[in-house]
């Protein structure tokens, strides 16, 4: 790796051989090629537009590609609707090199490929977890895909070789293959992201139409729940419809959910309308759907993919001020306790922030202890 | 106050003439005792439990109430669905006291007092916007309020006097007064807080049947949706079917856009199970929504209450040991550079944590080059 890194990070040669191609030359493509310019692997730049590639080979992704050039890897990473068509045309025209793509939805792709008749022994799907706000070539990183998730996504026909060529591109770029297939991916993205994409779009839409004043009643919930409807329109709509088979039916269940809290809470109004306290069914239902929430949410794998710890919170007020907050996660850590997670919410026309600091269940008291001692205030 | 304050932070006497009596000494009920004792305010504890009473004062939150007392103000912090009743007995009880109450939503609490022939010239509402994982009068804090919004909620017949009481009352426990109707707050409430929450619960609840490896895939995004979906079911039954009559109008709205969305799909999923590409209609629907989506959120008002403000964010590579996090704060303040938030995502099976700075806008470059000077890996 080019990047500097901490001292005691380890920074491994790269096993996938060389030269691989890129073709597209944006975020995802540029940041493959730059993660393997950096362990010294060959790289060939492809993009539509010639400028696009020339940017990137001045970014340090690769050299553009020629005619005489025959690529032993290639990844193609294209937008996913041409995906398909890409991934066919490269496995025609070598028909000696292993291919991947980088498309969020593969399914659609698969079936792209079956229907040109491709070579489906050389080809395994990828899709790395990983992106940015940013678009293009400027916005790509060598460690984008540093500790992420890439989904390795095989056939029935997929040879040996080309599974192992793919797993060592994702390890060789930084990332953590898992292996899926095609269906088996796309129901779990549809869960894991398009759905609460889709809900929190759904719930920021309300919003529009909301008095200011019912705004600055919004805290750190709200935030949290519609951070992601900031999401590009145009991306989000490629992936919706690519992965609509799958997002369907899960849309259709939550649906089936939300009919039911209604209709409850339909009925809670018109007992409530009357002077009477909602019904038992009525109480029910809602207390059911909450409770499935609970029983969801506590599934999400944790700090490192282990099993999801309860933590103790501390809140502790911050004053806006530069080095404050290293201030104070330097008294923490000179107590002596690890910070398991931080989550900062800056109060409405105040000068002051609040720190909510998680730490291992039990600790809570000793850092309460230990930064008031420090002279910090602790809030509720 | 009487918690530890860092130097320079301002502390205030009380404006609130005591007694004070607080009804229900909880968490909320406690810490307004607990912050109006440490600015000097008498306040006397009342619970229908003598032993929540007795805990509450042996915490701090003031003295027992006895029945020569005579309080000028009455806080009540009784459960959701006594509160008017609570209410309305104080009123009574206490005929030169001016009375307020903190339940989540105040409509209701309004019926029930109209209902009982309450004198509401004395009466004024409350909601303060702050709360705990945790409950009863041990999670009491002084500085549970410390800048949060704290709703003050009139009717046409509330004295002037009353008013201004509450609002000193929101002040004097370090809360920032924000004036409401009982209509417009709890249509706020629906569209800020109790519609997120549920929407946070049935897309949490999907995740139940969800195999592992999916849950593996989750990203910050996941975690952000539905974190709050973890929310106590009793707790949220009964703020939901107390506001019903505000929240349905919105889950019915939210419905409306689900059901376009669920319908665009199944055709896209129609076309793409024939071959075809998602017609026109299709795709405007979905991006639509989520430009919608974008629309809405972009209205949340950001740090400090000011107007949401586009940050540069710089991801940073951290080493899962105690301290790294806080020397990369310190390197950030030696380079003169303000935090302006922080989300850390921890990397699945993998001891390395990710760290997302966001800084103000055109500050990023200066941070990348001052990080990556000082060793730090930053990551895409």
């Amino acid at each position: 790796m080019t990047s500097v890194a901490p001292a005691g990070a380890s920074s491994y040669p790269a096993a996938t051989v060389g030269p691989v191609l890129v073709v597209g030359a944006g975020l995802l493509g540029a940041s493959v090629g730059m993660a393997l310019r950096g362990a010294g692997v060959d790289v060939l730049l492809d993009d539509v537009s010639a400028m696009t590639a020339r940017l990137a080979r001045d970014l340090g992704a690769g050299r553009l590609v020629t005619s005489d050039d025959v690529p032993r890897l290639v990844v193609v990473a294209a937008p996913p609707d041409a995906t398909a068509e890409v991934v066919a045309r490269c496995l025609e025209q070598y028909p000696d090199a292993v291919v991947t793509d980088v498309a969020s939805v593969k399914g659609t792709v698969l079936q792209g490929l079956r229907a040109a008749g491709a070579d489906l022994t050389r080809y395994v799907g990828s899709h790395p977890m990983a992106g940015s706000e940013r678009s293009g070539p400027t916005a790509a990183r060598p460690d984008l895909f540093t500790g992420r998730p890439w989904v390795v996504v095989p056939t029935e026909v997929s040879r040996p070789d080309t599974l192992l060529a793919i797993r060592t591109l994702a390890t060789d770029v930084g990332a953590v293959p898992a292996l899926l297939d095609a269906d088996a991916h796309d129901a779990a993205v549809a869960l894991v992201s398009h759905v609460p994409q889709l809900a929190a779009s759904l719930v920021a839409a309300r919003l529009q139409e909301a008095p200011t004043e019912a705004l600055e009643l919004a805290g750190q919930g709200l935030r949290d729940t519609t951070r992601i409807a900031a999401g590009d329109p145009k991306l989000w709509t490629g992936i919706l419809s690519a992965n609509a088979a799958a997002v369907v039916p899960v849309l259709e269940a939550l649906r089936g959910d939300l009919d039911r809290v209604v209709a409850a809470l339909s009925k809670a109004a018109r007992d409530g309308a009357d002077g009477d306290a909602p019904g038992a069914g009525v109480l029910g239902t809602v207390a059911g759907a909450i409770a499935a929430g609970n029983a969801g949410v506590a599934r999400i794998p944790g700090k490192h993919g282990g099993a999801r710890t309860d933590y103790d919170v501390v809140t502790v007020v911050v004053p806006d001020q530069p080095g404050e907050l290293a201030r104070l996660l330097g008294d923490m850590g000179a107590a002596g306790i690890n910070l398991e997670d931080l989550v900062i919410d800056h109060a409405p026309r105040r000068r002051v922030g609040l720190a909510a600091i998680s730490v291992l269940r039990g600790v809570g008291p000793a850092l309460e202890a230990a930064l008031t001692a420090r002279g910090w205030r602790v809030a509720g």
